[in-house]
């Protein structure tokens, strides 16, 4: 796996400079007049888990590794316990593989689903929800200043979506400091890429808080409860049982930041109000 | 089913006013006062075809009956040759089951498929390209008025989304009217409800355009082409592959619909441009 870089104060930003993920296309403008756009790319990426081939996902195609363990992680296909011996990538074939020392009872599984509960297509729910009651997120206090702090350098980071549009992006901080930064055209890609990050570098979740341009749904709070994050930060709205699984868990949900507006749905007791009125946010 | 009901010059317009698609949620703003918002609902509808359990999707709840036909038409396993002999929606158990006539061999198929290709998660991108190299869109022309004139009446029809915000929407227009505006947490559910509402009503797809306010990716373009739609618009932005796809297929491609602004990247030779600048849009 590729060794962090630090670049731009993150470990991780966005690599608008990489020729794989835009391509230029040639169109016509509302004028009839040829314009020459970037567009994002969107590859197909089919991650295995040893000899079982689990998924093909829609991807940017950056960071092919990160993606298939934290998918795996996030899908509770890959358990703490789990030994990775390694993650193969490969890129002609379109591939990643996670090996791990003892290969997991998921095929087993998989089969069982299909039976009793239907895998064809979304989610493998009942897995996603089965950790959640277990799910204790520490209780930490968030400061108002960082959410401006964060909202502003993100917002003004050279990005895949001021370049292209049509990703989303995530972005894993800690306290004002936006750490990693990743966009894919699935906003569920980008979480995943962040939790394969952390996972790889044996990173901890306690202090983290995430940030999301996507929706605040029952998946994402899910998803960031389990990783560990305590706080989950978005630009976008909400749903209401995004809204209620906050408050089960104890996750610090913050949507609609946007200039100097938010509104806190959950956990709004954990914040400490030292962005003063007037302050540049 | 329910029989449709002509409203606001629509077949079907977001219900702003049914009290089982938003709540009331209390939080705080960013200055620390109580706020009381309107957040989208989001429940888990489980859809059945015959004895099959298929998925379980995410959804608003309005039309379970549209999402469902719509989504096992979209996915291949409903096809044009099975007789459909009905769509049971339970609201307690959150379950939809589509009878047929003649049981399909899906349940075969779906053990098949977990052994050669994993159907764990995601969509069964295989199924859904299948059909794709025998599509042949009509090559229908488009005046640049019409762009104009659905952009203004989408945008200003009162919607779940003014509401509440975190839902998408999808809207089938014929010419300038838009016919039927569906909203949904899941970008892909609008799509289907759409495609539900055209099988039980048996409307002919070739004159129809769709609008989404989704990104126009791959499965985007997919889905569209597959409905037989020969247009399909977004206010948002593309994926290379999506664009790739929609002009193999024929498809008519505008994207970046804001304002007085668009971009259309397949299928300009079949604009008619009849706007006028200086004209409002």
């Amino acid at each position: 796996m590729p060794k962090v870089e630090i670049e731009s104060g993150m470990n991780i930003a966005p690599d608008i400079s990489n020729p794989r993920l835009t391509r230029k296309v040639t169109g016509v403008d509302q004028n009839g007049e040829t314009q020459e756009i970037a567009v994002i790319e969107e590859r197909p990426l089919t991650i295995f888990l040893n000899r079982q081939e689990i998924v093909t996902a829609m991807t940017i195609g950056d960071y092919p590794e990160y993606l298939a363990l934290g998918f795996l992680r996030n899908q509770r296909m890959l358990s703490e316990a789990d030994e990775i011996l390694g993650v193969d990538y490969d890129e002609e074939l379109e591939t990643v593989v996670v090996r791990t020392a003892i290969e997991t009872n998921y095929e087993e599984k998989l089969t069982k689903k299909t039976r009793t509960s239907g895998c064809a297509v979304g989610t493998v729910f009942g897995d996603i929800m089965e950790g959640l009651d277990a799910v204790k997120l520490p209780q930490i206090t968030v400061q108002t200043s960082w959410l401006y702090e964060l909202s502003k350098k993100i917002n003004t980071t050279p990005s895949l979506y001021l370049e292209a549009g049509a990703v989303h992006a995530t972005v894993l901080c800690q306290g004002d400091k936006p750490l990693v930064y990743m966009e894919d055209v699935g906003r569920h890609n980008a979480v995943d890429k962040i939790s394969g990050w952390m996972l790889s570098q044996g990173q901890d979740a306690n202090d983290k808080i995430l940030y999301t341009t996507g929706r605040l749904t029952s998946e994402m709070v899910i998803k960031t409860a389990l990783m560990g994050i305590p706080v989950l930060v978005s630009r976008s709205g909400f749903t209401a049982w995004g809204v209620e699984l906050a408050n089960q868990v104890g996750l610090t949900l913050i949507g609609r930041m946007k200039g100097k507006r938010f509104t806190c749905l959950s956990g709004s007791d954990r914040l400490i109000w030292d962005h003063q009125e007037g302050e540049e946010g």
